[in-house]
């Protein structure tokens, strides 16, 4: 199927995902087996206008797997500083001449669609912008559930934190709303709580959802406990004790026997680390997947031109 | 024909400069056809005391190109602070150990010729202090101009900007005056023209140019524009009017129509968007010809090892 | 002979070091030849929380000789600032998932072996804090004398400068005593005299040594002086003289002909640069080791995988 920009995970349809998860399939065996030389002439730029390492070295790791060459900067910033009114349209066009693919991580929302516009090689959003989008999280996410679960209709999700903000949790609810009888539990403060346009996106599309602010009666039902961080920052002066959605070995025993918990990480304390050790932890596996997605993502793209 | 080191634009002859672009055209069409693996066993550093994060990448993709390897660091500047006294020759000496030829952005004039009486392999000036050099940028501008105009001799060049202090205008006028007949218009405010250092050069050399304030009269009958970039900051307090220096639909009307506009890139407000479309407008083009022309430098030095 | 984790000098065993230093050899000529691609499916990360360039650079054209790929961040800082709590454990773990052999640069003691604690893959330590380890540099100065003295028994060596600090000269005198009747003078200002703990284990291990606060009458005797850098800044309000350790011609003229000088650099004053020319300064022929010794060291994990 036909793949060049990756700008959002709402342009994935479900034949498109199946097919990425086929291949990241492919991608895990072929890892195993020390990576391909098939890309050795390809050029991937990590343009990066604020440091991410981890998604950098997971997109440049897929890149050396494939057996191709990585251009790099994390102070992209630097070409909106050097210049005043230096547009990012003119980096873009700059940098697409010295690549086969960028992948973009920048600071606005839209950025990555205003560089899709005049890029001459595909463009692979990385985030963008706190209210943006971040997609192969979002695909990553989504291939952990299907490669634990072992299918993605049927499923009831909890998705816990501070998820007004949490773009991981909200690129997550779009994609899983494309699949059959999803049951979708939003767990956090009620300050915290999920905005109004993913409920309205939710009920376009008959999703079953559940709001909650405790983890009551919720968690030793799902099959997925989605966690994630609640920046600290925003806690001062208020009364809001996050305790109470952490996971730890208590929050364990009432969890189904097949029941995965996952994390985007970073972790704070959310997450007890003497939970790692249970087989239900999949928080690692899921990083691990990131380097299999963007793979897959990477020869879809590299294949079409 | 002979080359090691690359430090200034004038140590290239017109042969040189002829068998240069002769490899630049072969580049061209490697890349085309996705690169070679020729130099896969080579290893360039890129050492950069400040951050030109374009340059760095143009020169990092052309090794990527040539199938070579990259070092690199931004932050060379680190060596100097680490250590009082710390020398640059100490530092060429060790990383000429780690790799086959040296790219170096250095933050004084004469930094790269120090460097390169030191190194135990070739190095390149990728730009050496605001007085200073940067060759490979001339070469790339005067490659463009033949690439466009298919000539070198009999053209007249109008350079605009802050010349007094604008390296890129400066060394395109050292080549340019290698050629015969050629006639180069200087235009600028009087506080910003070209100082007389490259004037004497260039009546040693029996150049013609004229100085002038305005473009009018001269931009209608050039071939080559060369605008360049006016840092905002000198403006303070003056009573410069800037804006009759930019170039936009209004100058493209009074432009013949095989003439061409160059900019070193990036910009600011000196040329509007608008002019992108315009076939005439060849910056992108030059920029990516700096690709090719590193590609070719590169080579180069390579086989002559 | 096994080798995984590579976290201290002191897990270095005679006939292991025996082997390195075979192979290091070997490497010597890899590179004399443009190096290898046997490693080329191999991705090594440097994960350095704070720049050192060189060491950095030295790590990555070894890799680069081998043919393999390098993943890279001076900024794993960053992984700490993000979120509050932030196990270097986590990121360890994440890391590991996307190559084939992490080399740390970390800024507390301890650090390297915490890693390789929770990796999936072999963990090299670069540097962990002022009062940690970096086996590596030990190994390479090791490799560096017995090269050019042709022999590890019998030497004496003169190991000069803020010796309570310096990192590099404990590590070394570590090594060294394991050899047969080796000599160890420790030459240093009396407040900047080498620390009990490593008297303490060269007594253990009958390592006979001498403290002066004076080159007189020891650096005519020794095979090796071992130079090091006095940070300046420890001066202040002090009365030392330090320009009586400092190595120059006068000094010269006192060594044996066949005693080679040995630096870690990067140096300041302490070796005047007038004796770079003399053929027993060694250091920038120790530095170069430093290549093929990490070369060595990578091909014997390697090849255990």
């Amino acid at each position: 199927m036909k793949l060049h920009h990756v700008l959002e995970s709402q342009q994935f349809t479900v034949p498109l995902l199946m097919e990425l998860f086929d291949r990241t399939r492919v991608m895990e065996k072929i890892v195993a087996r020390g990576g391909t030389r098939d890309w050795e002439n390809k050029v991937m730029t990590t343009l990066f206008y604020k440091p991410s390492t981890r998604t950098r070295m997971s997109f440049e790791s897929a890149m050396y797997r494939l057996g191709g060459k990585v251009l790099a900067t994390e102070q992209a910033q630097e070409f909106s500083s050097e210049v005043e009114g230096e547009q990012l349209e003119d980096t873009i066009r700059i940098v697409a001449d010295y690549c086969d693919l960028i992948v973009l991580r920048h600071h606005e929302a839209g950025g990555a669609r205003r560089a899709a516009a005049v890029s001459g090689v595909p463009v692979f959003n990385a985030g963008d912008g706190a209210g943006g989008q971040h997609p192969t999280q979002a695909l990553l996410d989504l291939y952990t559930i299907y490669n634990e679960c072992k299918k993605l209709d049927g499923l009831s999700v909890a998705l816990i934190g501070a998820l007004d903000q949490g773009r991981t949790a909200r690129s997550l609810a779009y994609l899983l709303g494309k699949f059959d009888r999803t049951k979708l539990y939003f767990i956090a403060p009620p300050e915290m709580q999920v905005k109004q346009d993913i409920l309205e996106h939710l009920e376009q599309h008959n999703v079953v959802y559940e709001l909650a602010s405790s983890t009551d009666k919720i968690i030793e039902n799902v099959d997925v406990v989605y966690q994630t961080r609640i920046d600290r920052a925003r806690l001062h002066g208020s009364e809001i004790d996050l305790t109470s959605y952490n996971i730890d070995k208590t929050v364990l025993r009432r969890l189904r026997s097949n029941a995965i918990i996952m994390h985007p990480l970073p972790r704070s304390v959310e997450i007890a680390s003497d939970v790692d050790g249970d087989p239900r932890a999949a928080y690692f596996r899921q990083t691990r997947n990131g380097l299999f997605v963007r793979m897959a993502l990477l020869t879809m793209v590299f294949e079409k031109e």
